[in-house]
C-alpha cells in the first residue's frame, strides 16, 4: 500500500494530471494498492480566494473552508477521469467521503480520525483519489487544514492505512543540503530523519509541511519527497534506527523571516520578564530566540526574535507591559536572520556549536544571538551575510559534492 | 418562508453576489425566513466540463458530477460570505449537507428525498445558501440533477420545507406571450398556470426546466419567475383555481429543434407502424406528431417528428426496421418548425384549433401536421415561415400588449 500526494503544480493542468495518472497506473501494475492525495491545481486556491476576499475583508471562516476546499474537489475528480481513461478503477473521495473526521477550528483544523479500514478495503479493487487538505467536522461542516495541508492528509491517511510509504510528489527532486540556489555545492539529501527533517522544514525548507513531519515521526510512516517530472529517487525521510550512520551535520538552513524586537533599560526583578513572555504567549506570538544581557546597575536589555508575521503584534505587546515595568525603549530589527546547522549526530559530538561560531568568525561575522536544542545550532546574524554564512557553513561541515559530482 | 433560486447569470460577479446578497437581506427584512438555491457562476460549468473532457472522451460520469457540482459548491460559499459580510448570519450546504437524497443515475439524477424538517428548522435564525444541481445518492456519492437542475432543486427544496413560494431570478423579467425579439407586442404574462407552462416550456420558453414545473404542479408550490435585476414583479406559475379566470390563449411558443422523418411506401397492414414506434421508444427516441396518410394501394406514407437530436438514431431505426417492412426510403427534414397555441381556457372553447388554421392558411402558410391535446394545439410547417406564423398567431388570438403600453 502507497500513499501518493501530489502537489498543486503536479496537478497544475490536463497534461500533467494525464502524467499523473500515467504514474499512479505504473505503480498500480508494479503491484501496489495507491491512494493519491491531491491539492488544488495550482493557483486555484488563490482564485478563490481572491473571489472570497472581494465579497468580504474578513470572509465567514466556516465559508472560506467550503470555498477553498472546492479547489481540491476538482483536481480530485480530474485524477480520477484521468485514471478511468487509463482503463484504471478509480474513485475520487471528498474529505467527509473518506471520513476524515476533524475539530471544528475552521481554516487551521486538526484531524481527529481516518477510517482507514474503509480506505484500506477500497483501496483493493481501485485507486483512491482523495482530495488533500480537507476534512468533515463532527457536525459535516467542511474543514481545511491550513495552507500545505495537504501533505498532513497524505501522511495522516497513510498512517490510518498503515501504508508502506508516504510518496511527496513536487517540482524539486529531493531535500537538500542547503539552498542550492545559495550554495552551488548543495547536495540532495539521499536519507534523513524525521528530527532532522522537523528542524529544517521550520527553518525554510519547504517541500514538507512542518506538521506532516511530526506526524509521520508519530506514526512511523517513511515519507519519501520526490519530483513529479522524473523518476529519479528523491528524499527519504525516516526513523533514526533505519539510517545505517547518523551524519553530525545533515543540513544549514537560514530563516530570513526572523525579527529581532529589544526591550531596552529593563528592571532586572524577579516576575518581569515573565511578564514580558507571559503576555505574547497569550497573545498567540511565538517567540524563538531569548538573550539577555548581564544587569548593569539593576537594568537590562532583553532581546528576542519572532516571526515577521508576529513582529507588529509582538512591538505592541512589548510597549504596552513595557510601559508598566519602566522600559526606556523598545527596538525591533528585521535586518537579521538566523542560520542554523542540524543534524542528529550533534548529540553525540562535542565542539559541533563551538566549530561553528569559529567559522563564522573566520569570515568577520558577528553573532547577534544564540539558540541550541539537541540536534540544532542557530545563530543570528546580520542579514547582509545569509548566503556567505550558508556557503561557509555548508562546506565547513563538509556537505559539499563529493569531488567529480561537481558544482 | 420564501425559496429564492439564482441562476448563473445572477451570481456570475462578485459585483452581482453582492446585490444577491442585498436582495435577500431585504427579503429577511421584511420577516421572511429566506432559503436561497445557487447555479454555478455562469461560465463555470462549462469550464470544468471542458477540463474533464480534455481528460477523456466519455468521463467516468460519478467523476463528472464530482466535478461539476464544485461549481456551485463555489457560488453558495461566496453568497454566505456576502451575506454575513452584510451582518446577515449564513450558511452554505452542498447537496449531502442538505440531505438532498438521489437516485444513483449520475449526471441525471433524480430526486427521492429531502429532509425539510431540518432545513426549516435551521431556516428560522439563518439564510440558508444551498448549491442548486446537485444531490447525494445513498451511498454518499455525489449526485447532479442534469443541466438546469437547479429550478428542480429549489422547487423540491420549496416542497419539502413546506415554503410559500419558490422565486426563480433569472436574467429575463418573466414569461412572454411569445418570443419577444420575434414579435415586438409579446407581453409579459402576470400568472400562468402550471398545465400552461409545462407546454410552454418543452416548447422552448426556457426560463423554467421543466422538471421543476411539473414538480410544482405535483406540490401545488407556486412559482414566481422574476428578473435578479429590478424589483419587478414577474410571472406567478400556480394552479388553475387560483388564476381569476383562465385565458384562453395564454402563449404562442415556437419549437425550432423538430425534424420531420417521413417513411415511403409502407405496407398498410396491422402490426406495421406498431413495429416501427416500438423499436423507437425502445431506443429512448422521444416522438412527438405523427401522421399517416390515407393508404392507396395497400401502402401509405407515415410521417413522424423527434428532436434534432435524435434525428441521427431515429433515421437509423427507421431505415433498419423499414427495410423488414418494405419501405422504399426513409427522408428526414429539419426544415420545419412546430408553431404552438397554449391555454387552458380552450378546454372549454370550440373552435380554437379552426381559427388557429384559418390564420396560418390566411397568411399562405401550409400545415404539414397537427396535433392537439387538451390544452395545446401544434402545427409543424415550413421554418421559413416561423416569424410570421408567431405574430399572426400572437395577434390573432389577442396577446398583443393593450393600446398604449407600447411595442
Amino acid at each position: 500500500m502507497i500513499v501518493q500526494k501530489y502537489g498543486g503544480t503536479s496537478v497544475g493542468t490536463v497534461d500533467r494530471i494525464r502524467e499523473v495518472a500515467a504514474r499512479i497506473k505504473r505503480t498500480r501494475d508494479a503491484g501496489h494498492s495507491v491512494i493519491a492525495v491531491v491539492s488544488a491545481m495550482s493557483g486555484e486556491t488563490d482564485r478563490l480566494l481572491t473571489l472570497g476576499r472581494g465579497l468580504s475583508e474578513k470572509p465567514v471562516e466556516r465559508e472560506l473552508d467550503a470555498l477553498v476546499a472546492s479547489g481540491e474537489q476538482v483536481s480530485a475528480s480530474l485524477l480520477a477521469i484521468a485514471l478511468g481513461e487509463l482503463g484504471v478503477s478509480a474513485r475520487s473521495m471528498l474529505g467527509y467521503q473518506a471520513r476524515i473526521v476533524t475539530d471544528a477550528a475552521h481554516t487551521k483544523a486538526r484531524i481527529q480520525s481516518i477510517d482507514g479500514e474503509l480506505l484500506r478495503r477500497l483501496a483493493q479493487d481501485q485507486v483512491l483519489v482523495i482530495a488533500g487538505f480537507q476534512g468533515s467536522d463532527g457536525d459535516g461542516n467542511i474543514t481545511t487544514l491550513g495552507r500545505g495541508g495537504s501533505d498532513t492528509s497524505a501522511v495522516a491517511i497513510a498512517a490510518a492505512t498503515k501504508a508502506d510509504v508516504c510518496e511527496i510528489y513536487t517540482d524539486v527532486d529531493g531535500v537538500y543540503t542547503t539552498d542550492p540556489n545559495t550554495v552551488p555545492s548543495a547536495r540532495k539529501i539521499d536519507r534523513i530523519t524525521y528530527e532532522e527533517m522537523l528542524e529544517l522544514a521550520s527553518l525554510g525548507a519547504k517541500v514538507l509541511q512542518i506538521r506532516s513531519v511530526g506526524l509521520a515521526m508519530k506514526y512511523g510512516i517513511p515519507i519519501h519527497v520526490r519530483s513529479s517530472f522524473s523518476d529519479t529517487e528523491g528524499t527519504i525521510v525516516t526513523r533514526e534506527e533505519a539510517l545505517l550512520e547518523s551524519v553530525v551535520v545533515a543540513g544549514v538552513a537560514a530563516d530570513k523571516k526572523a525579527v529581532k524586537i529589544t526591550m531596552r533599560h529593563l528592571r532586572d526583578e524577579p516576575g518581569v520578564v515573565a511578564k514580558v513572555f507571559g503576555a505574547l504567549a497569550e497573545a498567540n506570538v511565538v517567540v524563538d530566540m531569548i538573550i539577555q544581557n548581564v544587569s548593569v546597575e539593576g537594568h537590562t536589555d532583553l532581546t528576542f526574535t519572532v516571526s515577521e508575521e508576529d513582529e507588529r503584534h509582538a512591538v505592541e505587546i512589548a510597549r504596552k507591559v513595557g510601559e508598566e515595568i519602566g522600559v526606556k525603549e523598545v527596538l525591533a530589527n528585521a535586518d537579521v536572520v538566523k542560520v542554523s546547522i542540524v543534524g542528529v549526530g550533534m548529540r553525540n559530538h562535542a565542539g559541533i556549536a563551538a566549530k561553528m561560531f569559529r567559522l563564522l568568525a573566520d569570515e568577520g561575522i558577528n553573532i547577534e544571538a544564540i539558540s541550541t536544542s539537541e540536534i540544532k545550532t542557530s545563530c543570528l546574524i546580520h542579514a547582509k551575510y545569509t548566503e556567505l554564512a550558508l556557503r561557509v557553513l555548508h562546506d565547513g561541515f563538509g556537505l559539499a559534492n563529493a569531488p567529480g559530482e561537481g558544482a
